[in-house]
């Protein structure tokens, strides 16, 4: 006896990532007694979003320009590049304001499980940037985990005709984190490659 | 150096129950990314329900017609008073379809830590139905929380003058609980409360 509109509602919010059928209908409800303050707005910045979005064809960020407004900035060093598994990854590195240069937005990472190789991925047009030669040092900042790892050293081999450095971001203790609660394999790498202090 | 677009759909995202920063930024991704199949359907769904529902001004529950389906219903026992703190209970009730009768939504519980007393529950809306006349019996329904029973003292106070049976729902070990994770204000309850076999 829930109308239909609204079980659509929770139809679909249930298909966000960390929401399952229970927390949609929280969620729905919530939507639905705030109609004013938070339903329409959120409706009207999805519509507005999913019109002016749209992936750069150069780097493969999401924004409303294409080249998007990092790739057509005229501050930012384009000599410079960051490859990232996802646009999740080039907003972590722009929440941090750490870095002036460019990126280029993979879409995944290699997986042999999953069935994903390079032709899945956005290799083909980093190779052309990096080939295009006015690229100094790329910077492969995929995550640390098997998979990332994998498609770094599969990057660097490939990028390895082009003469251009090929660099890593460093392992180590985070900082602010704890020796005791760090697991095994960090703190060997940290260990590795210490530094003079 | 996310657009004014994106970043107003994360706050938006960040305001929904149970999402914060770092999961409305996720929820904006996997969105942005399914434009067709996922965001602008969403922003529909979101936009009809928000014209279309209207909250039931003699139970409380949303729909979009007023009386609702559920008080409209010719086919459900209006004897049957069934008391709920939120539209969310109700949903629940309805989901397991083993209530024939209607429903009332409080829209809360009393609670003096929060400030909230009888008039900012719909008690007065509650009373009127039961002195109507044709409800036989009140089902205060209730969370078995403090508030919850607390709430559910008071309107059994309220309603003692309209000569209509009030009753709550039983207490016990829930279907298919083990006595083992129960925890013991439950199990003594339920062992009061104890019936023949």
């Amino acid at each position: 006896m829930i109308g239909p509109e609204i079980e659509r509602l929770i139809q679909l919010l249930g298909r966000l990532p960390g929401l399952g059928p229970r927390s949609a209908r929280r969620v729905a409800l919530h939507l639905l007694k705030k109609r004013e303050v938070l339903m329409q707005p959120l409706s009207a910045a999805l519509a507005d979003a999913a019109r002016a979005i749209r992936t750069c064809s150069t780097c493969g960020n999401l924004d409303t320009t294409d080249p998007c407004s990092i790739c057509a900035d005229p501050r930012r060093d384009s000599g410079l590049l960051c490859v990232v598994e996802d646009i999740g990854d080039l907003w972590a590195m722009e929440r941090g304001k750490i870095f002036p240069g460019l990126y280029h937005v993979l879409g995944g990472t290699l997986s042999a499980l999953d069935g994903i190789g390079p032709d899945e991925l956005n290799v083909g047009g980093l190779l052309r940037r990096v080939q295009a030669g006015s690229v100094r040092e790329v910077i492969v900042a995929t995550n640390a985990t098997v998979d990332g790892q994998t498609t770094a050293h599969y990057l660097a081999e490939r990028l390895a005709g082009c003469a251009v450095p090929v660099t890593r971001l460093a392992h180590g203790v985070p900082v602010g984190g704890e020796l005791d609660w760090l697991d095994d394999g960090t703190l060997a790498t940290a260990l590795k490659a210490r530094r003079a202090l």
